[in-house]
C-alpha cells in the first residue's frame, strides 16, 4: 500500500517553493538530490582521441575556442548548482534553460536556440522490486563543437556504449556533434524498448495466473500495470513531438546524413508507441477477462446453492409437514404412508433435476 | 448534500436579467458583489519607484501621457461599476470588453486590439471546507506603457509576489509591460501547480482509505473528486489556446524575449493539461477498482451463504425425514439407527467440502 | 410512454412525399402547420422609426428601392406557401433557400449569396410539461437594406426584446443591417443559456432525489435528461460552425465592428458547447452513481439475508436433529443435554458473528 | 439465428478467386447474379424527347458523336459482362473503372478523369421480413453528353421519379449531364431518410416494448438494430466524402448552378449523418436502460427472498427448537409455554420489519 | 494457455543485444532464422523473358548497367547475413536499409531514396492451429531497371500469380519496375481480404456457438478474436500511410498510369480498414451480448430460487410449528386442525404465487 501510495504523487512534484519566483529562478524542484558530481570530458575527431575526469566544469568549456575536435561533456549529478552557473555563464545566462535542466519534472521538449540546440529527455528504468517504471531526466545542449549531456544520476550510465563506441573508433569518430548527440538520444529511446519487454513479460505472468485463479492479488497487479502503462505514455508521447521537429528543423546544425538517421528513431518511437497503445488494450481486455470470469465462478457457486435449495427446500418443507404433532392425521397411520412420502419426494427431486437438465443449468 | 447541490448551478450562473438586453449592457452576471472596491497603483521604471493607492481610478489614468515608466493598476472588487465606466471611457468605449469584464463567468481568452491587449484568466484556489475548487475571474488590459489588472477579490492576493519583485528591483524593472503581464500570467498559472498536488493528496489519501475499506463514503469523495477534475479541465483547456495565442501573436507590444517567456508558461500550461489527463485516468481507475473490490467483498459473502447452505440444507432435510411422525418408519427402530444417519450426515458434509475444496470454492 | 415513444421520431421527419421530388420543390417537411400567418414590417433609421403590420408580404418588398433605411420585415407562421412564393419571386427563384425556408427540419447553416446573406437557426425553449426541449426554426435572410426572418411561430416571440430597443432608439438605430442580424442571432443564442439554466435545474433536483433515495423513477429520469443533452448537443454544435462562417466572412454586407460582435458570440456559443459537454460528463457521472447506489442497498439486503441464513441454517440443522424420533437417542435422555444443546447453539452463533466483525461484515 | 449468421460476412465478400489476379481482371465478387440485364436510353434536351429500350448497350454508344441531346443510358443487371466489355471500349478499356463497376463490394467514391468523372454509390433498402437494410451498388458516369448509370438490380428502380421529372419536362430538361447526375445522386440521398425512419420506427416500437417488459428478445433486437446502424454509418459516411469532393472539384462538366445544388446534397448527408450519430447514442442508451430494468427487476424479485428468508429463518429455528425431544426440556411443561413462543416469535417479526422499514427497504 | 501466453510477447521481440550499438549494425532482431536461403532472378521486357536461380546475389547484381530489360531478383530466408552485404555494397551501404530488412519487427513504411523506392510491408496468413494471425515481413526495393524483393520465407510463396502472369505475358511484361513494385505490394493487400473473411468466419461460429449455448470457452474465443483483430489493425493502419505517400509521390520512378493503380490499391487498404474497425465494434457487441445473455441464465436461476425459497421457507416455518412438543398446544386437538393447516398453507402458496405472476416474475 506504500507503494500504491506514492503514485499520485509521482506525476506532480512539489512547487510550493517556488511559486510567484521569477521565472528562471534556479530553485531545484523534484526535491535535494545527495548524488555526487562527476563530470567527464570526452574529446575526439577521425585522429584524435582524449577522456579525462573534470574537477571543476571550467575546466571544460575552453571548447569553445577549439574548433578541430569535438567534445562531449557528460555531467552526472545535479545537486551542485554551482555547476550549472558555470554552464549558464557559457550560454549568456539563458536562465530558462537551466531552470529546465535543474527542474527535472520537465516534459520532454526540444528547442532550437542560436548556435545551439537543447532537449530535455527522459530515461527509463524499470525497477524490479517497486514493479515500477523510474524515470530520469537527462538534458542535452549541442553546438557545433560540443555536446553537454546533464544526467540526474539516480540510475546507472546509459551512455556507456557510446563512449564505447567512440574509444574503438567506429564511424562515431567522422562525425559531427548532431550525429552524437542523436546517438545519445537513439540509445534511450531503444531502453525504451527494454521498458516495453519487461511489461509485456509482466503481463504474460499475470495472464498465465489470472487464467489459473483469478485471485483479487491478480486483479491489483492489473491495476499496477495499467498505471505503468499509463505512466509511460505519459512520457514517450512528447518524444514523438520532439523527434518530428527535430527531423524537421532546418537547423544547420543538422546535416542530412543525420536526418536520416533521426527519422530513422522517429520511426522507432512511433513503433513504441504504437506497441503501448496496443498494451493498453490489452490489459483493458485482461480486466474485462478478470471480471467474467470472477463472475463465472461466483456464478456457478450461486447456482450450486440454487439448486440444491430449490431441490431440498421442498422436501424440508414435506418432512416438515409429517413431522407435525397433529392428534388426527390420517396419512401417518397408513401402513405404507412413509414408503409414500419417500416416492413423493424422491419423484420431486428427479422431477426437478430433469427440468434443470433440460433448460441447461446442469 | 448542500454542498453538492450547488454544483451543478457552478458552470452556469443565471443570466436570466441579461437576456434581450444590447450587447455590452453593463449587468453583472454572477450574483451581486459586496466585496469594497481597492485600487493600488505601482508605477517604476529601472531606477524610479512609486506605489500607492488610488481613490478613484481616474487619478491613475494620465498615464497616458506618461511615457518613461510602467504603470500597473491593481483593482481589486469589481461592485463599483463606476470604476467599469472610468475603465470604459479610457478605452473609447469597448463595451464588449467591458461586459467581459463585469461578467465573471466569462470562458479565458485573449484578444487583440490597436494599442493594447485584453486577456481573460481564471485563478484557483482550492476551499479545503467544501473540498471544491474556487475560482476567480482576473481580466488584464496592457498598452504599451500600463498594465490594468482587475480581480474578483473574492480570495487572497496572489500578485503579491510579483509586486514584492518590482519593490526589490529584479530584473522585472527594467523590462516593459508585456514581461509585467507575463508575470501576471505567470504566477496564476503556477498556482494551477498547487491545486493539481492538492488533488494529488486527496487522491492518495481516497486510496488509501479504498484499500483499507471500501465504504460508500469513499465513493463518493471519488466523485467529488472526479467532478473537481472535470471542472478544473474545464478551466484549464481554454488557457492553452489563450497561451499559443499569446506566444503566436505578432503584436508589437510583446518584444522577443517575452515570446520566450510565454513559450515557457505555454510549456507549463501543457504539463498541468497531462497531469489533469492523467488524474482523469487514474480516478477512472480508482472507480473500477472500487466496484471490484466491493463486488469481491460482495461475493466472499456471499459464497459464505451459499456453501453453509449447500451443506446444510440437505442435512437438515435428513434430519427432517427421520422428524417425521409415521407410525411404521422401521429406521426408528434400528438400535444403532441414530448413528447411522450421524454417519450418513457427516459423509455428505465431507464429501460436498472436498469437492468445494477441488473447485477451489473454499 | 408515450412522450418517450415521441422521441426518436423528433430527430427525423417524414419525407415519404418528398422523395424523387425535384429538388426546390416546396413540399413543407415537418407537418402540416396550422397557425396563421402575420407580417410586421419595422423600417428605421437614426431619426426614423415606423412599424406596421402588413397584409400581404408584397406590400413590403418595395424596401428593394428605398435605400435609406434598415426595413426588417418579421414573418410569423410558415402555413402559407404564397409567402414563401412571394419571398421568392423577391430572390430570383432561388428556390433552394425557400425549399430551407419551408423545411423545419433544417440543420442551421450560413450561406453567402450575391447580394444577401441566408441564415437557418434553431430557437429553443424548454417544455416543463413535457420536460422536453422545444425547437423553433427560424430562418433569417438579409441584404443592404433590408432583414426579413421567418419563424415557425409555435412558440412565443423572442425578438420582442430588439423590437423594444429598436423603439427606444438606442444604438442599434444607427446601425445597418448586418447588426440588426446578428442582434436577432444574439438573442437566439442567449436563449440557449436559459435551457442550460433549466438543464442545470433539473440535474440538481434529480441528484437530490438520487442522494435521498435512488428509485427508478429517478433513472428514468436521468435518462430523460440525457436525451435532452443529446438532442441540445446536434442542435448548438452547428451553430459554432456557422457562427465562425459568419465571423470569418469577407462579405462586404458585415462592416467591421459587427465582426468583432460576432466573435462575441462566437464565444458565448463556444461557452455553451462547454457546459453542455460538461452536463454530459456529469450526467455519466450521475448513472454510475445511481448503479452503485442501487447496488449497495442491494448489497446491504443481501448481505442480512445471507449473515442470517449462515448463522441460523447450521442452529436449524441442529434442532432438527434432536427432533429426531430414533428410539435409541442417547443424548435425549440426559438430564442436561437441553442446556447443553442450548450451549452449542449459542457457541456457534457467538463464534459466527465474532468471525463476521472480524471481516468487517457487519 | 441464420438471420444473424449472415450478418458478419456480409461486411466481406468472397475475394478468392480473384486473389493475384491481375489489377483490373473482369471476374465478378460478390456472387453470381441472375437477373436479366435491361438496358433503356432517354435521350432529351429541351425540345426533344426520345425513350427507348436497347437490345445491346452498343446501340446507345453513338451518343458520342451526338452534340445536342443529353443520353441517358440505364442499365439494370450485372450479369453479362459482354456489356461491361462493351462500355470498356468506349472508355478506351480502362479496366479499373469496369473492375469497381462489377466489383459490388466497392466502398462509395468518386473519380475524376479526362472527359468524364466516375461515381460509386450505394442504394439502401429496408428488408421488412429480415429487419435488415439490403444494399445495392450503383455506379454513374457522366461526360459531357451522356450519363450511364448502372444497378445491379436486385431492388426496385428508385430512378422513376427522375425519369417522370424529365418525361414531364420540368426544368431538368434545360440542364446539362451534371444536372442529371446530380438527380441520380440526390434521389438515393432521399432514400436514405427513409432508411433513418425506418429505424426510428424500430427505434420506437423496441423502447415502447422495453419500458413494458424488458425481455430479452428486447434485448436481441437492440443488437440488431445497432448492428444496422453500424452497417448504415459504413455505408454514409463515404457518402460524405465523396459529396465533399464533387462539390469542391473544378471540373469543367459540373456548372455553377449545379455546385450549389450538389452542396444541398452535402447539406442532407451531413443531416443524414447527424441523425445516424444519434441514433447510436440512443441505442446505447436503451442498452443501458435495459440492462438496469433487468437488473431492477431481478433485485426486487432477490430482495422479495432475503427478507422472506430473514424473517422465517430465525423464527423456524425456534419451531425447531421446541420440537426436539429431549426428555427434560422445561418450557415444555409451562401452560402458557406455547403463547410465549408465539409471542416471542411475532414480536421477532414485527421487530425485524419495522427496521427493514425504516432501512427502506420495504 | 501456452498459445495465450505467446501473445503478449508477439508485439515487441527482444533487442537487448542492439540496445547500444551503433545504428545501422547488421544483427538480427526477432530470432535466429533457420530457414536456407533461396534467390530467384526474373529478367523480363515486352519481348525477352529468362527466369533462373541464383547461387549468389552478386551473379544478379550486374543488371545495374543492363539497361533494356526489368529485372526482379526475389530472395526468400534472411539467415545469411552475406546476402544483405551484398545488397548493402549495391545501395553504397546505407546501413540503415540494411538493419530496416534484418529488423523483422518493423513498421511498413515507405522511404524514397534518389534512384530508388525502399518498401516494408507485412504479409499476413491465418494460422489454423493457433487460431492466429502470423506475419512475414517483406520488403521491396526498386529502381529504375530492378526490383528487389527479400521475404522471411516462413510461410509459402504469394508472389506465385505475379511470376505466372509474367511468364504468361500479360500487361505486365509491357511495364516498367514501378508497375512490378505495384504488383507485389497488391497481391499482398489482396492477402488481407483472406485474412479478414476468416475472421469473419471465425466471428460467425463464435455467434452461433454463443446464441446456442454461451459457455466460459465462447467467452474466450471472443477475447482471443478480439486481441487478433487489434493485432490486425496494428498491421493495416500504417499500409494506408504507406499508400498514400506512395501514390502522392511525386518520384519519376512511378508513371502515371501506376500512380492510378496505387490508387486502387489505397482504396482497397480504406476498404479493409473500414471492415476492421466493423469488426471491432461487432466483437464488442458480441462481448456485450455475451455478459447479457449469462447475466440472464444466471437470473432464472437465482429467480427459481428466490421464489421457490419464498414460498416454501414461510409453510415450513408453520409446519415446524405444529412440530413443537408443547404439552399445552390447543389446535394439535382439534379434529380438522390438521386440514386446517393444509388450508392455510395452500392459501398462502396460492396467494403468493398470484402476486408473482401479477409482477411478472413467472
Amino acid at each position: 500500500m506504500t507503494t500504491s501510495s506514492l503514485k499520485a504523487k509521482r506525476y506532480i512534484k512539489s512547487r510550493a517553493d517556488k511559486t510567484g519566483k521569477a521565472p528562471g529562478s534556479l530553485i531545484r524542484i523534484g526535491g535535494k538530490s545527495t548524488i555526487p558530481v562527476t563530470i567527464n570530458l570526452i574529446d575526439f575527431n577521425e585522429t584524435f582521441f582524449e577522456e579525462k575526469p573534470l574537477n571543476s566544469i571550467k575546466d571544460g568549456l575552453n571548447f569553445k575556442e577549439n574548433k578541430k575536435t569535438v567534445s562531449w561533456i557528460d555531467v552526472e549529478g545535479v545537486s551542485d548548482s554551482s555547476i550549472i552557473e558555470a554552464v549558464g555563464e557559457f550560454f549568456d545566462s539563458n536562465y530558462l534553460i537551466l531552470e529546465d535542466m535543474l527542474n527535472t519534472d520537465q516534459r520532454p521538449k526540444i528547442e532550437f536556440h542560436d548556435g545551439y540546440i537543447f532537449m530535455v529527455l527522459k530515461m527509463l528504468s524499470y525497477n524490479e522490486n517497486t514493479s515500477q517504471i523510474d524515470v530520469e531526466q537527462v538534458s542535452i545542449i549541442f553546438g557545433s563543437h560540443y555536446v553537454i549531456s546533464l544526467q540526474e544520476g539516480k540510475e546507472g550510465d546509459v551512455f556507456d556504449p557510446v563512449r564505447d563506441r567512440i574509444r574503438k573508433g567506429t564511424p562515431i569518430r567522422k562525425r559531427t556533434t548532431d550525429y552524437l548527440a542523436y546517438c545519445l538520444v537513439d540509445v534511450i529511446i531503444d531502453n525504451y524498448f527494454i521498458i516495453l519487454e519487461k511489461i509485456a513479460d509482466k503481463m504474460e505472468n499475470i495472464e498465465a495466473r489470472l487464467l489459473n485463479n483469478p485471485t483479487s492479488e491478480v486483479l491489483q497487479d492489473i491495476y499496477e500495470l495499467k498505471r505503468e502503462v499509463i505512466f509511460l505514455r505519459k512520457t514517450i508521447w512528447p518524444m514523438r513531438e520532439l523527434l518530428a521537429k527535430f527531423e524537421r528543423s532546418d537547423s544547420e546544425l543538422i546535416c542530412n546524413t543525420t536526418h536520416e538517421y533521426i527519422r530513422d528513431a522517429y520511426d522507432h518511437i512511433i513503433q513504441i508507441i504504437d506497441n503501448e497503445e496496443t498494451f493498453r488494450d490489452m490489459i483493458t481486455g485482461m480486466m474485462d477477462l478478470y471480471l467474467s470470469m470472477v463472475n463465472n465462478k461466483m456464478n456457478e457457486v450461486m447456482k450450486l446453492l440454487s439448486l440444491t435449495g430449490s431441490i431440498f427446500i421442498p422436501l424440508t418443507f414435506i418432512a416438515g409437514v409429517y413431522g407435525m404433532n397433529f392428534h388426527y392425521m390420517p396419512e401417518l397411520e397408513w401402513h405404507y404412508g412413509y414408503h409414500s412420502v419417500w416416492f413423493l419426494m424422491i419423484s420431486i427431486a428427479v422431477l426437478m433435476i430433469t427440468i434443470f437438465k433440460k433448460k441447461k443449468w446442469l
